[in-house]
């Protein structure tokens, strides 16, 4: 078990935020990345049908023989989780309840806001986490769906992502929030913006770090850490894979190695 | 066949413009719709992918026993009207054509600009389409990848729109343009927006009310219009509807009635 790979999914290429930090602190395991990009966005989609794609996504890496598998993506974990540990019998682990931990921990005034797409702000997945930690906690959430297509489009430093983030945050900072988490894994890309709207007091939250550090204690637990020397990630995508390899660069910090193309059940 | 359905499909939202204007034009005919809200966007994503879900939404609107499909996507009509026109024996009308043909018509100076999602405007159509009735017009065509969730979003009207829009037309105004053509049906949400940054001069082609055009022509040429009082549009989409109807709102003119969910196999 310790040798296998641990699988990583996610719509497209935001969790390839989530994979590099996972790289980073693990660099001995192997890892296998999937992002459903005939589909994405999943941040503007149902449950139901997010829960759907989740499935299939980790159906797919689970057949690959997986140790461990990561829902990199927000808007899926904070619908498929539950379902994803009962239908499979293995360690998944999220990005939501990382996140929220890392916030309740940052947090001093104890006014937290979050960012996230549309589903999942919806799904009150952040609340509920950060509530279970600490129950006295104000969490104030609002839905930039503008993010990810600027984000996306490399126009993550460009004036109408300042206009864009100025109107999101602007009921955030009236609330006087001390801590923000970016509950979507396309948002690291906007930090530099986000800063410039918000000021230096208010400190941000990026899941990926706290998701890897989640990622090596369960291994840990479970025995599972990779006794022998990695391989390079592999990358599988839905779709044809130029526009993957193209705008993922800048998520994944160099350019993709060998990206294949496979379809889902 | 006179009495059959017309059947109208999109990635989302977007073909809903389509549909309003053959509404309008053939009030006597009836109508199915179908948007893949559960794939969508297409904009982005490969030729093969697009061609994929064109293929599997027309067969649905087939097997609902339509009389003539209308692709009211301009992704989809980029890529798969010939494959759709195989597959299936009965008329297909999509809306570059259409569009094509009354930019040709409308241009003074022939220097047209045509403003599309990503797919479209690597694909080429409006250029061949244009080329092929005249090939002395200039076509200069930008890729606008923001419009469509600035459109969803119900920023149209918003300064971030004016911003964004005055980014990608400026290049298209240096060319010296007397045409624009709204190459997504997303865009004549935005042509108050546009309209601000091109002045009045230049003329702004929207293809819904030529594809209607062209579906009321091939109707007649194949003794196929409706003899009998219509029944209400049909609504179908692939996800869970209710952001379908919320945003659609925006794109029908009025609430939408009942719309159901399906699955495309």
């Amino acid at each position: 078990m310790p040798e296998r790979a641990i699988g990583v999914f996610d719509s497209g290429v935001g969790g390839l935020t989530v994979l590099k930090e996972i790289v980073r602190q693990l660099p001995g395991e192997e890892l296998i990345y999937l992002g459903d990009t005939a589909r994405v966005p999943y941040g503007t989609k149902s449950p139901r049908t997010v829960l759907r794609y989740a499935l299939e996504s980790a159906a797919f890496l689970v057949k690959q023989r997986v140790k461990l598998l990561v829902v990199a993506c927000n808007t899926a974990s904070s619908v498929a989780l539950p379902a994803l540990e009962e239908r499979f019998n293995l360690p998944v682990v999220g990005v939501i309840e990382p996140g929220a931990r890392k916030a309740v921990a940052v947090t001093r005034n104890r006014k937290v806001g979050v960012v996230g797409t549309e589903g999942t702000v919806k799904s009150g997945a952040y609340a509920r986490a950060i509530h279970d930690l600490d129950p006295d906690i104000e969490v104030f959430s609002v839905p930039c769906p503008l993010f990810v297509p600027l984000a996306e489009e490399g126009w993550a430093d460009h004036a109408v992502a300042r206009l864009v983030a100025a109107e999101y945050l602007t009921p955030l900072i009236a609330r006087g929030i001390d801590t923000l988490v970016l509950g979507c894994t396309h948002y690291p890309l906007l930090k530099s913006t986000l800063r410039q709207i918000l000021g230096e007091k208010v400190a941000l939250v990026d899941s990926a770090e706290e998701t890897a550090f989640s990622v090596a204690k369960r291994l840990r637990e479970r025995d599972l850490a990779r006794p022998v020397p990695p391989r390079d990630p592999r990358f599988f995508v839905t779709d044809v894979p130029t526009r993957f390899e193209r705008v993922g660069g800048a998520f994944w910090g160099a350019a993709l190695p060998c990206v294949e193309q496979i379809e889902l059940d």
